[in-house]
């Protein structure tokens, strides 16, 4: 049995995993160990480890590294934290691979972890292109791996120009994919089980619209005005808004702050607060929406799958690969209105391929099954 | 003024930036900020910090961050305590761009640091081959990097390659070169400032070897046996060895322990064991020595210019461009041997540029001078 | 002149050293050293730190140690963080002493850090009694500590018992008494500099109670209980009620989510939450309570000189010295009511002097500008 | 049953404790859980992890915490890791009681994280005097812990007095006695086990000499003079020497150079330098001996039971409770010479019960089936 390590470290981590996990604890050759930590144990930021012992996974090691502050402070000490803890839980765990996904500061404390431990890397979602600190540490985290599953071709073939050898790089597609395809659109959310803030009740049956924005780590005092802009673009617009609190990255706090005193100030939106969702119910309620707003990764990949009308505000997302879903636009309040308003007079876009089709998680598993773990990895010259 | 910190971390990294840090500090247009930390403040390890101050600099701050034990774990250990101390320290010295070197644990932790906190990084010694923990570090720093300074032009392809802007990638050549170029050879080492271990006391007059043998980290069990083939190897050769200790990696204590036992042993061999020599004693020692010995990687970069004969052991070197002075051999005592005495046997080398041509540092205070210092970067695309 | 550094960690404990760091400032033979960190540069718990600037002293140092969490684990973990954090910025201070104060866990943090670090410790309101886990903290604080600033008779009697040297243990009183007497009542607070939750807003020139309630760490899991009790007596009253978030201690979370359920569930009563007051308003607000209630030590230490009557319910407090003012009630909401309206009728108890005279600033910097700062201290055995 | 948790941190620790853990293995109401870290599990400390496997315990938990340096700054850094580490540990073993001995700074970073997570704690060889700063930590400790097994009467005395509850506070004498007593002395100790440095080699069945000199922490700078006043008082005696190096404090890298320095310029010297021995060769050198000298507690504590003569140094065991066995004397070569030469004159002294009549250890057990571990405690005030 070969033993593989998943650290999950906040709740978006674990909706994108969960299809995975799934897969993986089916499987008859690997046995499968979860460590949670991070905000992923807070109740504050939606207690995903307790959701994943609820979906029935049982939870090998908590860790408590989290730095309270939101700032470039707190997020460069949680990674030091992270690297003392995950480095005694992993010798004790000792797995053959460890599985790390994407791109935060969580992730890149697990793969240094990992590296000086000697314990070879699987890394989902590495190549892809964006823009801020995020970048540097995907990249940074590709030259730490040594086995790839990236989720678009242009992924693809950006992890292999940086050098990686081509046979352990794996299309695979998205495993959040997965996990939209596995859901009953039928059977509707109920809201009740969320706590929300103030003011207004959706009701998810009529027009109502959805805004995630993350802050920017890099320039984080501008966070403040992408906020209020796109607060003023929505001001004239009538239909209820779903509101989902930020990840706790650097400016999260002042995001919510922004947010709620604008929401204060003009008492006749509707907007509804909430501080998270559980996977499933999140997909359900990006697909219901009318247009979703920000500057989220949903809304350029599982958004795409799902053909729902998206306004990307501002550079997050820049390079990232889109589908014909997504309409760009500047922090301009102006802007931003006139793209809401073109999203929700149309009504729903074709299905995409581009973040793959639903089936990622049966591939990856096929393929973790197989390989042999190593991390001796050479660097492929390119001519 | 343009506020440049550097981070030194041991003797051996502050020996190849030494002639890049006066150089800095004559310049009108950077503000010098020296940080020293790790082993570097250990009298155990050469107290790098203290020679610092001897040669004339102002240290800001200094760190305690070394975990004993020269393992895995604190290796690991290590660099999450770097990133806990570097964030306070760097964050109270603010500086423009930070300037990093090679391949350490350690200068990961300040590469992350400084990534998270916004300071641009500028990488020495970036694009490299070789095996190794250090091949990943190594290029997981050139992705967190915003500038560049190899030193050799297929380390600057490499770095290209990567997706990194060919504008920002300068092969300036390696500093240690300049260092070597501002050595007055004939002034004699005085082996006296040094305290030694036993037994025989080499004269640097007559024909002598240097042996230098870092551990392989992600082998550690095996470092032990190539320890045994050198020693074997050099048996019947009556001339004395310089045996200097290795860096602090995971190994080191193995290393030291095998060779001081081989040493008791075999009494008719000329052992001199040493902890450390300041930078120029250890250039002028390799300098005279009849053939080095070992995987340490001044064996291939400084022993170039020096057109000193080396026998390379092993693969830690493997992919690292070499000269024409040096005989690779696997761990095998006899083809050790037989190396050995060809190189002795052989006068000198011819000095070769291939890591520079002793002018690297004034082109690097230039270009420092010059550019502006950002860490936003974004990735290129190649066909 | 001595170099006297002060750890400020929170903006309770900053509003109770505030005069005595105005007296030391005056001082000419004491340099003032001044370091924050934990919550107490933290946006969410008040930023003490910004308030310090802004009463014109000088930070040296702020340092990030705050898990997020209010947890036994993040309460822990953040101890340790602080020790690493706060042995590299005493380190580069090098004060003569270093003045700590009370007993949470930065505190003790602060004093092994001293300890070991050979820095002369004094301890500010040592040896009182009370109960939970501060009682464990303080006492060992007691016994590193190496003067003692006690701040009523009994605390100095314990002090001396526990073992320490009579002549260096000083019943000075407590500063806060000094700020209380300092501060004009007469000008009105304006509460519109705060930020408050919901629902109604109090006017201070009429009838209104405050309630501050803190966790107890070591019962983290009655804390509910003592909450709900708490609102369930208040119920009927009509007054408004001023409720203050507790301090960042485990189970901080816990209560402000609990009271924040009952108010929405009884719309009726008339809640203003707050996160933080300036100390000058802070003691303002219980001086012009009709009744004080809740758990918090300021009910029966700054209340007692004011003559504030307060409820003081369960046994957080229940070993500390008190005056008259005081009623003390089991977690029971009958009792607790009672209290309350008994409390309410009774207009003012008359001002006690148990915790000082309001001179006691003046007479510790007399002390410290005496004293010979050596942390080499002898055990006094009593028959 | 009773879950407790040992925390075991260097070599000596282990030798002390290892007959309570063998008592408390057999014990049927006791589930044992042994915890290693600090220098415990390093092999140039030792390696007191190994031998505990080789004794037939099983260990739960290893974790690295020890910062290279030796110094002050690497102990108080350390003692942050520790709690760092314990913290994720403990909060997995989740035991009823911990316990804890002496006075190390290991030892007080698990008293602070046990008190925090709410674990009962119950501390061995409190309440002794002696000076240094483990003086401050061991009287802390007494005030974090809830049981006291101290080791002599007035230690007992001293625990009360600091306001402990008696019922709480058992004089059971020392564990070290019950090991002395289990050694067959008549096995001689075969020193081929032990590596050695250089020079003579003793022959134990002659007359030798002992001496272990442990580093002041707070006044490192002087512990030089120490050691070379001792190796000047030592230099004309003819009988050779077995000196062992000293535990990792602060100033043990200082005290090993210097009397290797001496060693080296005084080659007639007998010296036989040894880094460690296993608990019972220990005893068995020291009970052989003719006079151990130097400041050890095992000079005071374990010496008093074997009758040894024993020369002591300086203030560091000043306070300490010692028998007949023992001539104390300033740092001074003449008296130093002086008090050796009377000891070695002298054949034995009688066997003293000060610490204890070798069945401590049964006691103990005994006690800890039977107390209800809990952390609420109450200061005793007394008249």
């Amino acid at each position: 049995m070969k033993k593989i390590s998943v650290v999950i470290i906040n709740r978006s981590n674990y909706a994108r995993l969960k299809p995975l996990l799934i897969e993986i604890k089916k499987s008859k050759k690997i046995k499968l160990s979860i460590i949670t930590g991070s905000s992923s144990i807070l109740s504050k930021y939606g207690d995903a480890s307790d959701q994943i012992k609820r979906d029935g996974f049982k939870i090998d090691y908590e860790f408590y590294s989290h730095l309270a502050g939101e700032n470039i402070h707190s997020m460069t000490k949680s990674t030091g934290l992270i690297i003392l803890e995950l480095s005694t839980i992993l010798s004790k765990i000792n797995p053959n691979l460890i599985l790390i996904s994407a791109d935060r500061f969580e992730t890149l404390a697990t793969g240094i972890t990992a590296s000086y431990m000697n314990i070879p890397i699987c890394h989902v979602m590495g190549g892809e292109l964006t823009g801020s600190i995020d970048e540097k540490v995907r990249h940074s985290l590709t030259k730490l791996a040594d086995f790839h599953f990236p989720n678009t071709n242009r992924s693809k073939k950006i992890i292999v120009q940086m050098g990686e050898n081509p046979k352990n790089v794996f299309n695979v597609g998205c495993p959040s994919i997965d996990l939209i395809k596995s859901i009953n659109f039928k059977k509707e959310v109920d809201l009740n089980k969320y706590s929300y803030g103030r003011g207004y009740r959706v009701n998810l049956k009529k027009k109502y619209l959805t805004v995630l924005i993350h802050p920017d780590t890099k320039k984080y005092q501008e966070n403040k005005r992408l906020v209020l802009e796109t607060c003023k673009a929505l001001k004239p617009i009538k239909h209820p808004i779903i509101w989902l609190w930020p990840n706790i990255d650097a400016g999260a706090d002042l995001i919510a702050k922004s947010v709620g005193e604008y929401a204060d100030k003009n008492k006749h939106m509707k907007f509804n607060f909430y501080k998270h969702f559980e996977p499933e119910d999140y997909l359900k309620i990006i697909n219901g929406s009318a247009c979703l707003i920000g500057n989220s990764s949903s809304g350029i990949r599982e958004s795409s799958y799902l053909g729902v009308p998206v306004v990307n505000i501002g550079d997050r997302q820049i390079h990232r690969e889109r589908a014909k879903n997504v309409i760009d636009v500047k922090e301009d309040y102006l802007k931003i209105r006139n793209a809401i308003n073109k999203q929700i007079s149309k009504k729903r876009y074709k299905k995409s391929f581009l973040y793959g089709d639903g089936n990622s998680c049966k591939k990856m598993v096929k393929i973790l099954e197989k390989i042999i773990p190593t991390s001796d990895k050479k660097f492929f010259i390119r001519n």
